[in-house]
């Protein structure tokens, strides 16, 4: 069965060595001194050891049940998730008004990875909720923030979104869920949603459901959508709950994974809504919460990555398997143990590198939201932007890889549920798919963040590559094996760059065709950069003596292993994107 | 739910436009004409269609249980293996002494494919006992292939492979399983075995289990090895069954995937046991089948794909969601089908090209196994010994991401099992591991199979590739986008064998350290291969006037398609590969 511990060193690495947070600048980050964070982190770390990944395993094999309109999730969940309350960790990052501690989204970040790695079916509940409670910030009246953000915050409600109908996916516009006005300023819902996670559930008193709707006299497509507020519930004057609404669960999905989190059929029949926003906005309302909402799908990715490949490395030295090559390393025992045979090594390191390295990416991101959101930095802002899809999109893709990579490294083992390396990739699947496919993911990077604001913010990406490297091309023991490799990849995403400018304007087609590499292409020379940053601040670290030698040299020589070993992926991503769209557009869609 | 039909004009076309198979001199092709192969695949499609898919969902869902010792396949298994049975194709391959129907390994390989991508985990009922008799046929007596074989060509009885043991799978030199040899010339066999597909069953009246087993005087680790026949049932003189044997079913495995496949842990607790080959020669009876059974494994990984990939193409067609860029396809409905986005056909073409080129690779590999075993063609024996690490390891898991990939067409909806999407991707995952895991694969093919005989075989490769390009580079219509790609990429796969040649001697981690690229990097070569012979052929086709146009030229764009969007891979394989042993081996592996 596998067992969590929390990351701490690394993480701790990457807050104060990388990120330097003290010193950014950033409010709120002044008082995020070593001592906090690592306190903060190592209550983290032993709430999701000895708490939410014992109820992993045994949660996806129970799965949650249907009974008479009420979902039961497996045994076990419930106390779980009274000790995230009790720990009031759900509002480490929330505002103090509504009974939050006010801490940066960074630090519920940090936190968030090590639930997700735990148990990953039952951080959804949270999850959810903390996005919907970012919704009702950000566009519900005063009177809706003091009715409901309390008791979110708390987690004694929770929260789901509700975008999805059967019909509908990605193309909100063709969404069906009505929304009539009542003359009391509320308004009937009607419709069904799909796909609803944690749509209905017995771990909290009500859940508050965030519901795309339309309501008359928007016009056609997503003009017309609008944002409800629709609790379980209804919430009297006082408080307290009052009249069941009229929202229930019709079936909940049986899924690859995520088997503890109830994947839920919502119907709506003539249900009390109150609309939260402007409306006829309720696509905008929807998508200023995005950034958040992708970058903690991107950050379930490399967690499910981190929890498996922690596991592949100890049965690595556990197994018994064959004889070092070189000579055994276990003259003593039947055979030595398989993390001495070269392509386990590989994998590994293939593991630990995109690990690392998406944790320093998508903890950058947590701060370039902190600077948008608390310090109102537009740069920071552009950059996250762009940089969303493809902490969303590569970080869940090469997370899943990885967990497969993780349970191979198990034999036959790894096929067997029993050993659990099979429920981190069915569970990581998923994270490929919600939030925005991650091949929307991939438009959304082409066909909107690349040249937004002619092109500022991927600029602004090269100066942030173009500055590391100058700022460490003097030190020859990071250029050759480090800093030049970078370089190389960079002007490989420069080249596919004007590969799309010159190609786009006269034929779309060619930078959709080239999207997905795209995205690749960029996650790669992303991790590289966060490679070299981690290297110059081991190397830094190793030459002022403050940091510990064996864990710096570490650090060092899996970024050389990221340069030498995943930046040539660059290579093949831009020669894929150079042969345009005609090779991906040549057939009739009735020659497939 | 997932429909399924047969590729049989894509068959057609590689046995008779590909390999020529009528006058490939190769005994017992001769006869296969068009019209007999076409008659055959078409009966196998239909089975395959109507009788082996219909029963695959609700097998997964289902699964195998084990009851008082006696474990029952799902709902519908019996009825769709007695068609199987009743059809007589598993003996279509096989002696007809035996009651088989005497045709080419091809063939058998062909239908086979439809079979698996029909119904994986049932037609690994057949597969196993296929493998069982080809090793009684290699091995066994007269009078042992005269008491098992009929009743195991007409799957009366099926038959078992016993390798692994809870502490070894690769490394059999651990075995602890013993056989004590009785006076009257049998052995006692005493021990546990894991993993053992359809170990026990409720198919057929019998089960017959290959066994390797420890008996006294062989010495150390796999020296000692011997292989046994060790029925279920012992059988009498006169044919009919006797006595009980001392061999149970103690679990079967809660698995990821081919559910509908009882996977055993089997006990044998004195069982009797009958000697087959020579004494202490075990493991090479064993790997005699090696070729065949890996090249069926790799089969598995693609003919999944293939599955899968139909499905994704109905899907794509079918779903309605945005509107093509260049242009509404569907104006009068409301929204366009998902396959005018370019990002699903690069995901389609990705499949597509795989599926097919697989295809062309795997059949290849069966006419070398048929030019070996039926023509004592001994070139054929090294082609096919140094391609099945190949054919295992690249097709399964590029089979598996492919699997992935038509997925991910789904949405939302293929992350749920009602789709059917999910079993293919957990179906397809095993093939990664088991008959030798892909690592396994890697070493092989680079610490065995590239330097047997003074690398006589992979420069017969080489040749292969140069025979191909010399022989239609004077096409201009094939030069540029067919044949310099795949000369490019056959020159990055010389230059990794270089590197392994100069490194290999003073360092051999550096070979291994890039085995498994090196086993993708000639996957991609050999695809590449496969893809310029079909292009070749389908040109031919056209200049001919003998082809069907639209399907001629959708091979060509398809092969196009490989050589831009694939091919690329090559030099990222060989960047790693160049990359030598010391990023792989940096760390102890106390650091990890």
């Amino acid at each position: 069965m596998p067992a969590y511990r929390g990351p701490v060193a690394d993480m701790q690495f990457v807050l104060h060595d990388v990120l330097k947070v003290t010193g950014a600048g950033i409010p709120g980050y002044d008082g995020l001194d070593p001592s906090l964070t690592e306190a903060i982190l190592t209550e983290a770390a032993k709430l999701a050891s000895d708490v939410l990944a014992p109820v992993n395993a045994a949660g996806d094999r129970q799965g949650c049940r249907l009974e008479n309109g009420v979902v039961r999730t497996p045994d076990g969940y419930r106390a779980a998730f009274d000790a995230i309350k009790a720990g009031g960790w759900n509002g480490l990052d929330l505002p103090e008004a509504f009974g939050g501690q006010d801490l940066p989204y960074l630090m519920g970040t940090a936190v968030g990875e090590m639930f997700v790695s735990a148990n990953m079916a039952l951080n959804m509940y949270q999850g959810l909720t903390h996005g919907a409670i970012s919704a009702i910030l950000a566009h519900g009246s005063d009177a809706q923030k003091a009715t409901y953000l309390p008791k979110m915050v708390s987690l004694d409600w929770t929260g789901t979104m509700n975008l999805t109908e059967p019909h509908c996916g990605t193309d909100l516009g063709l969404m069906r869920t009505k929304a009539e006005p009542q003359g009391d300023g509320s308004y009937r819902i009607t419709g069904q949603k799909i796909f609803i996670s944690a749509g209905e559930h017995d771990m909290a008193a009500n859940i508050i459901h965030l519901v795309l709707a339309k309501a008359p006299g928007g016009g056609e497509g997503t003009k017309g959508i609008s944002l409800f507020i629709v609790p379980k519930f209804l919430v009297r004057e006082d408080g307290s709950l009052g009249a069941r609404n009229a929202v229930s669960c019709g079936k909940i999905e049986e899924k690859m994974g995520i088997h503890g989190n109830a994947t839920c059929v919502m119907n709506y029949d003539g249900a009390t809504g109150f609309l939260i926003g402007d409306l006829h906005k309720g696509m905008r309302a929807m998508f200023t919460m995005m950034n958040e909402a992708r970058l903690g799908v991107g950050l379930q990715g490399y967690a499910q990555a981190e929890a498996a490949y922690r596991n592949a490395v100890a049965y690595a030295r556990d197994r018994l398997q064959g004889r070092d090559v070189t000579g055994a390393k276990n003259p003593g025992g039947p055979a030595d143990p398989i993390i001495v045979h070269p392509d386990i090594r590989r994998s590994l390191m293939d593991q630990k590198s995109f690990v690392e390295g998406a944790r320093a990416f998508t903890f950058w991101g947590a701060s370039l939201i902190d600077a948008s959101h608390r310090g109102g930095d537009a740069k920071a802002e552009a950059m996250i932007s762009l940089l969303t899809p493809v902490i969303k999109g590569f970080l869940t893709d090469r997370g899943f890889d990885m967990c497969v990579a993780a349970q191979q490294v198990y034999g036959g083992h790894g096929y067997i549920e029993e050993w659990g390396m099979s429920q981190f990739a069915r569970d990581a699947r998923i994270a490929m798919i919600y939030e925005g496919a991650n091949g929307v993911q991939a438009l959304d990077l082409v066909g909107r963040k690349l040249g937004a604001d002619g092109g500022k913010a991927i600029m602004a990406f090269f100066d942030e590559v173009k500055g590391t490297i100058r700022a460490h091309e003097g030190d020859e023991r990071l250029k050759a094996a480090i800093l030049d490799p970078l370089k190389s990849a960079s002007k490989d995403l420069q080249a596919a760059a004007m590969v799309f400018l010159q190609q786009g304007a006269k034929n779309p087609n060619a930078a959709l065709a080239g999207s997905s590499d795209f995205l690749h292409l960029m996650g790669h020379v992303a991790l590289g950069l966060m490679w070299a940053r981690m290297a110059a601040a081991a190397q830094g670290a190793l030459d002022a003596g403050t940091g510990d030698v064996e864990f710096c040299k570490t650090k060092l020589a899996t970024a050389r292993y990221y340069m030498a070993r995943q930046l040539p992926a660059t290579r093949m991503h831009l020669a894929r994107i150079e042969s345009g769209a005609e090779p991906v557009m040549a057939l009739e869609a009735a020659r497939f």
